[in-house]
């Protein structure tokens, strides 16, 4: 074995404590994933519908502002919505995080103030009805938390239904702003949602507890005329 | 309901026969992930330690000659190999395809070769060589189905253990050339693993059997002096 190794090995074990994790230490109140619990809740959810295309679609959002980007494509890549054309991928089509955005989305929200300060929860909902898609947005103060677990469950238990999710990072104990991510499942057993949660370079995907959940989306969002955080429903206008 | 939508409604159901699917249809020997037998297939699956950290990793191929380049991203940020930086990211760290190629890259394949053919068996393995990982090249005439079946299955139930295979798409039904994509679970009872396809604006995730997969693998790339095609086995220095 070279130097090189072994000072690359003492890179690796210096850099990497404890899981070797490069994303950020979650706290207790979250459960990683790709831990055994997280595992197990995968496995024992009956409302995983909305995981499998939505997986097939994860991505990381683009720059620090493209939360709500990219939890859009992923949710209009996972519905199937007809897409349209990438230079790189003639002939496929495919909706990325430079092709979704255009003059319809540009009337909703500028480009410039986007890059600036990311989208709000009304935003996400306007954004997606520029697409031929159902999107029902949610704030957390003008629902409950017992509505808003028996609606999102209850989404992602069906095909072609998904749900995306405004909270407060802080409010679940991570760093430390407004987020936007799609939520995949639903352990009733734990009772918790699993957020694929698309700053990657991050934190990795979390099930985190109904109740935490809804208390981080029952927050103030100052650009958003002060209105809280909260949910979208989003469908197919040929389900239900 | 304004005209706009309906002829949008219309476009969606002209666009997308069947499950609505943009990618192309899948033959009847593959099993897609979010069909109702795919699922079962993972919930069911004792080999699929791999699955979770790759999972949380999916990516597309940035173009159509990066299929080896982003399998090889997918495998550093599931084995949290320390990352370089991203300007976009600051602070946070992470693998991307554009940051993964570097002047010891550039000495193995060239980027303007990269761009023209793609990456063959031996330069995956060469380049994975450039991180402080082991990964063991594998040609399919050096080997057999039963030993493949058993190394890559063994793996992918072992934490910090990942199989990048490559394999000519033709042979299994799809279109249709050479193609590179990480393994991320194996199903005993329906003697199937798991690809999770980075063309994702051509193919979803499937479940291929043991045979149909190694004889996609056992064909002869030309541009890899007529070896054939085959697996890498991926871990940590640390594990084993």
């Amino acid at each position: 074995m070279s130097a090189r190794f072994y000072s690359l090995l003492l890179a690796f074990l210096l850099a990497a404590p404890g899981a070797f994790s490069e994303t950020l230490k979650l706290p207790d109140n979250l459960t990683g994933f790709s831990s055994p619990s997280g595992e197990s809740f995968l496995v024992e959810s009956t409302a995983k519908e909305a995981y499998f295309p939505l997986a097939s679609n994860f991505l990381t959002q683009k720059t620090q502002a493209y939360c709500g980007v990219a939890s859009i494509v992923m949710v209009l890549n996972a519905l199937n919505v007809p897409a349209p054309s990438v230079p790189e991928y003639e002939p496929y089509k495919t909706f990325t995080q430079d092709n979704v955005l255009n003059e319809r989305t540009e009337a909703i929200l500028p480009r410039q103030v986007l890059d600036k300060q990311g989208m709000t929860l009304d935003q996400i909902g306007a954004i997606l009805s520029t697409q031929p898609i159902k999107a029902e947005v949610r704030h957390a103060s003008d629902t409950s938390l017992e509505q808003f677990r028996t609606q999102a469950s209850s989404f992602l238990a069906k095909p072609g239904h998904f749900v995306i999710v405004n909270y407060l990072r802080k409010a679940i104990g991570q760093e430390k702003g407004g987020h936007i991510s799609p939520l995949a499942a639903y352990d009733e057993k734990a009772d918790r949602f699993l957020i694929l949660d698309v700053a990657r370079y991050k934190y990795p995907p979390v099930w985190v507890t109904t109740a935490d959940l809804f208390g981080a989306m029952n927050t103030v969002d100052s650009d958003n005329e002060n209105k809280t955080r909260g949910y979208v429903l989003i469908s197919s206008p040929l389900g239900d």
